[in-house]
């Protein structure tokens, strides 16, 4: 039986009109890391699962991964997220390297998801993450990076949000002002991740089976309520908490007149998960309602090298798939036409005996770092416009014989401009086609 | 217990220094193959066993591939190669494509390897391949290419060899002259794959026993004495199997007397595998003693779409891995020192006053497209220059007050020269720099 030409379940294959626009959006990841002199790192596609086990949810671990016995009888797992990776990376060299540590990647990572709208189960990640820096710096870099990046799209703060928040301040809630124990603290963290997604009933039922007595209650729905910045400081003098969410209090005041300041919104809501995150916290919320949802999160860890028994050393990162990035683009319209490739030039020739002559011009032009097709084998000369146009090309050469001695007419077949040269004539070629 | 701190087993970790490396050698790949009018294309990192069943050698199923069944009871495959993915997504589309596709990919493909110079687990593949182009003619231009691609770093042809035959040779020898079946042609074809690594005498004796008539063994010695194109013409024309071989002579008069002539040469004993090919096979050699080996492989297939039931469509590629490639550069000296980041800028500021006005000009310098770092916190004045030359930087800026206004002082670190500008004057910044 013939294997099937279907793609893997919840994977891509990227077709060349495809794979333009995610070079498109990789290349824009690596110029706006380099331009804050974030270097570019990776690691393997496979990990012991053992290192997933230390670090990660257990949702993640028990239903996500990708995990399997090699031949060795190691458990192994492709890689699910790339920060255990980095873990991993940096506390092999943290003490000796200089700080801080700009690091980025983009690598593919998958997960077992069940594909729906900007969800697949390869997907690539743009990693972001800085180690070492003093304190709250860092997170700052971070913030003017990702809108920078979004920014460089053309996204305005009409189109997105990022929703900030600090784990201080839900850990001083729920230890100092609800004293939860663990179990009832995971349990309303579950609660407070879909609190956007479920009607306010439902909302207050889930609230009360974890909270039972009715100040508990008040205090939380206060906290939920919570819609600036200064309704949160309002709300960390009302509750005698201000000093444990010190460093928090004085981060906003840092981000305060500052160009991504209009894109920055306090809210309560976002905590992101249980595992790595100690301080700040964030999503980045796309604001159309057609596509109403997170397109990248991130946040603050004071100690990601514990699990390796290492000296602590803290960080701030983010990581932003490509599935939501491009429907984010796609959404408000900011994606470039992609659809044909960006070549310069295409050489046709009517005649065998030109042929060695076309492919030495191809040779010259590329040697001028030109995009140059060679259409390969002879064409009727009343078919090249034809050929050139259905391809996309604005300039066409054709190498004929004129006059006794082999020539190249350019056609320019937007304007209809047309032009021969000899040969040789590379730069006069190059200056008639830019 | 702690999680372990090593990479998997024949993976690596690309820390920033290597990653430079690779993502310098991906640049060029890329480059190269677009100034060709390639395009991009990717696909998933899994796919179903049974296509590599179809398609791959027993050894690459049975004892290299990494397979596992997924949570849906699918037999499942990392890719160890980007073939069968090409020819799947082919298959899909080539009926409506403008011929000829010509194409190229850089994915990471996983194999169970033991681990030893030039030879890993995960790797990258440089992939290209072009479908549908008249007789010959693609041949020609994948050769240009590679050549093309090898040159662009400084190789000459003291430093590699392209290792040429075809398999319609190999077969009309083993089929007409040595009347061989299925059986002993393979056993022969292991043979040839082993002919340069062992002795003369080892040699006789594998040859002695799958041949055992005196005029095959003569005749198959004929074959493997055949040193250069001259004398391949001579040896078809002896045994009269000139007819079987027309397509290859007249592709070997096609390539003579072009720039990349001098790179090729005939070789009775590349015959790559098994599989896919059916026309020219080529290997690109290392000439260096200390890395003698191939650093590429590729050939011409006139069916890869048949295990699909689709119509033929024939296509010539080749695949070359990074690592290889790296081990190539290195013996020969051909890689730049890639030690250090190229970071445009540094900024301190003395005074935390300084701050928020030392970001504002990284930004403004940033949208310039320069990379910019900016030192986070201050930094004492004497510890500036030893900080900024530690980091590999040649300019550093200062951020200070200066007769009551914020100033910029620049220092070309190389031939510290000097100069002062006020926080605006961007333009007169990149001058001075650039």
């Amino acid at each position: 039986m013939a294997p099937s030409k279907k793609t893997y379940k919840g994977c891509r294959d990227f077709y060349p009109q495809d794979m333009r626009v995610r070079d498109f959006l990789f290349d824009r990841m690596r110029i706006i890391a380099e331009q804050f002199a974030y270097e570019a790192f990776d690691g393997p596609l496979l990990e012991e699962v053992a290192l997933y086990k230390a670090k990660s949810g257990e949702e993640l671990i028990n239903e996500q991964i990708y995990s399997f016995t090699d031949r060795g009888g190691r458990e192994v797992a492709i890689r699910p997220e790339m920060t255990p990776t980095l873990a991993r990376m940096v506390a092999n060299i943290h003490k000796q390297a200089a700080k801080p540590l700009r690091w980025y990647a983009i690598p593919n990572l998958m997960r077992y998801e069940k594909p729906q709208r900007g969800r697949v189960r390869e997907h690539w990640q743009f990693n972001v993450d800085i180690f070492g820096a003093p304190t709250n710096l860092g997170e700052v870099e971070i913030l003017e990076l990702i809108v920078s990046f979004l920014t460089s799209f053309g996204a305005t703060n009409e189109m997105f949000s990022i929703l900030l928040n600090d784990r201080r301040v839900v850990d001083s809630v729920f230890t100092t002002l609800l004293s939860l124990d663990e179990d009832s603290s995971y349990k309303l963290y579950k609660v407070i991740d879909k609190a956007k997604k479920v009607s306010l009933e439902k909302l207050d039922q889930m609230i009360n089976e974890i909270l039972v007595k009715s100040e508990q209650q008040q205090i939380f729905k206060d906290y939920l309520n919570i819609a600036n910045f200064e309704q949160l400081n309002s709300f960390l003098a009302k509750y005698k908490i201000e000093e444990n969410c010190q460093e928090f209090v004085n981060f906003v005041s840092l981000i305060k007149d500052q160009p991504y300041t209009p894109f920055i919104q306090y809210d309560p809501t976002i905590v992101r998960g249980l595992d790595y995150y100690t301080g700040v916290v964030f999503e980045i919320f796309d604001k159309h309602p057609d596509n109403n949802r997170a397109i990248a999160g991130g946040g603050a860890y004071a100690n990601l090298l514990q699990i390796f028994n290492e000296t602590p050393l803290a960080g701030i990162g983010f990581g932003l798939g490509d599935v939501t990035l491009r429907d984010f683009l796609e959404t408000h319209k900011l994606l470039p036409d992609l659809s044909k490739p960006e070549h310069d030039l295409i050489i046709y020739y009517t005649d065998d005996n030109n042929q060695n002559k076309s492919f030495e011009l191809a040779r010259k032009l590329r040697q001028e770092q030109l995009k140059i097709e060679c259409n390969l084998g002879t064409i009727k000369f009343n078919k090249i416009i034809k050929s050139a146009e259905n391809k996309g090309y604005t300039f066409v050469a054709i190498v004929e014989e004129r006059d006794g001695k082999a020539q190249v007419q350019i056609k320019n077949l937007k304007d209809r401009d047309n032009k021969f040269f000899n040969l040789n004539e590379t730069q006069e070629i190059i200056d008639f086609i830019k």
